[in-house]
């Protein structure tokens, strides 16, 4: 099959893309100019590169010329908490390259794609309560969907990822601030009290989504969103997690609880009511996935 | 008073600039290089003229220096069916620049808006299912809203406008066609089976609806965001209005019911879950209101 990749030089993204590659796949992957493609060593020549630099007719014309069976759409522009010089990025990442995808889509008659999002967008466990600009500007991008699915005959899954995790993630997440911390000789941190619960997911299982996600959408007709959650069995705390890294490394971590405040809008308990992705179940526990990514680091 | 008025430009935007400045306000207008503001004539001193070329830094220069108690959010691209080259410019007007001048208000602790929005969010009485990528786009500015009314202290009151009609529209709309039509010597126009119903409100009562918003704002502390729907008291079918139009113009009008079809969203029962604007009644009956119109194009 060919499948298209937005946000391929991602986390997320290039374990798909490769995952896709080694599953025989033809895979188009759209970049920046300038993106950092080293991932893609070793995967040519099942996967075609091509530029997107900011025009919608770059769009059209990938989309015509490589006519995808489904597009995984991940790119994103990713920021906890925004500055003001993030508004315009983010704003023309998250929503104005999707719109312009979503229209070459219609335009080339491509009708199928899988969408990564947020359970961010479910603060407090409210139907939509975003709990950053980020998680805004996501629902903004699949209220655009909506569009192309109910007028448009668009068929699209949205994926809502809580925490992943897993090896070589360049992102500056807790998982990397955990590793560092389990080197000998690393400096004490301070942090929040630890309560506040998280789904923690290991990459490949994510990866496993996206695919079934696919596969999903290739074997149905009808046009739609469909959502789904793609949550652990149990979301664990902060604490708990820690205490599941110190068992697997074998060393206590040298962390001072209580010493942060929790941030303005601390995310305590995940959101609960999303419908889990049907027929995925994720497969790699917190201690497994925490003990291959320790193996990779070292 | 200060205010300040996005889309200033627009049919409704310039009646309601002129209403504040009667009322006795300062009003400062965004337009963008080159937009036509003859309509600004005899309005100064009270209207000040600033420019916005697609930098937030503008926005930040004229929020903090004018400091509006209420910023009115009118500015919009409409399309009722857009094509390709349409999405990007509606995206930029619809989602960029409102999420740009929202993050304007915060960085200048400005916290009240009222936002001009549509129905037609609402297919067929959904509580989301946007007839057009316009309405898509609108829904997508209000999610952005909501996370600055959610987690910034922003008061938001959005109005949900249905048909709005009057005279001097430049807009291409119903009413316009009919008072074309009702000219002696118009040749006759093939239209729908005019089974549609609308609610069709006049244009003084649409600017009494936003001043009204406005106030109400000035009177509370809370954030947060209302929507509110700016409905007429029936809706009525299109066959009925032109049958008020024939009414009031004592003529006929040349037009051959049935002879095209409906469009393929057409909406032909307005929304009617929406929550009227506490304490606004429109006061223009759509007779009063055509009269008016009519009176005007002579």
């Amino acid at each position: 099959m060919k499948f298209l990749v937005t946000g391929a030089t991602g986390y997320i993204g290039r374990n798909l893309t490769r995952k896709l590659v080694d599953l025989g796949n033809d895979v188009c992957v759209i970049v920046r100019p300038g993106s950092d493609t080293s991932f893609l060593k070793g995967l040519a020549p099942s996967v075609r590169l091509a530029t997107y630099s900011g025009s919608i007719s770059e769009l059209q014309t990938i989309l015509a010329e490589f006519a995808p069976d489904v597009v995984f759409h991940l790119a994103s522009y990713f920021k906890a908490d925004h500055i003001t010089s993030d508004v315009v990025p983010m704003i023309e990442a998250n929503v104005l390259f999707g719109a312009q995808l979503l229209e070459s889509m219609r335009v080339a008659g491509v009708n199928k794609i899988v969408c990564a999002s947020t359970a961010w967008e479910h603060f407090e466990d409210s139907d939509f309560d975003p709990v950053c600009l980020y998680a805004a500007t996501k629902k903004a991008f699949e209220d655009i969907l909506t569009f192309y699915a109910q007028a448009r005959g668009l068929s699209a899954v949205i994926l809502k990822i809580f925490e992943c995790f897993g090896p070589d993630d360049p992102r500056r997440k807790i998982f990397s601030l955990l590793t560092d911390l389990s080197s000998q000789n690393a400096a004490p941190l301070g942090m929040t009290a630890g309560q506040q619960r998280l789904h923690c997911v290991y990459i490949d299982d994510i990866v496993a989504a996206f695919i079934a996600a696919g596969d999903d959408l290739l074997k149905i007709e009808q046009s739609g969103v469909q959502t789904f959650a793609l949550s652990s069995d149990r979301p664990v705390s902060l604490r708990e997690l820690v205490a599941d890294f110190e068992a697997v490394v074998g060393r206590s971590l040298p962390i001072i609880w209580g010493e942060r405040p929790y941030r303005q809008r601390e995310v305590m308990e995940p959101w609960s009511k999303g419908v889990r992705l049907p027929g995925w179940v994720p497969k790699v526990s917190l201690r497994a996935g925490i003990a291959k990514l320790i193996k990779n680091q070292d």
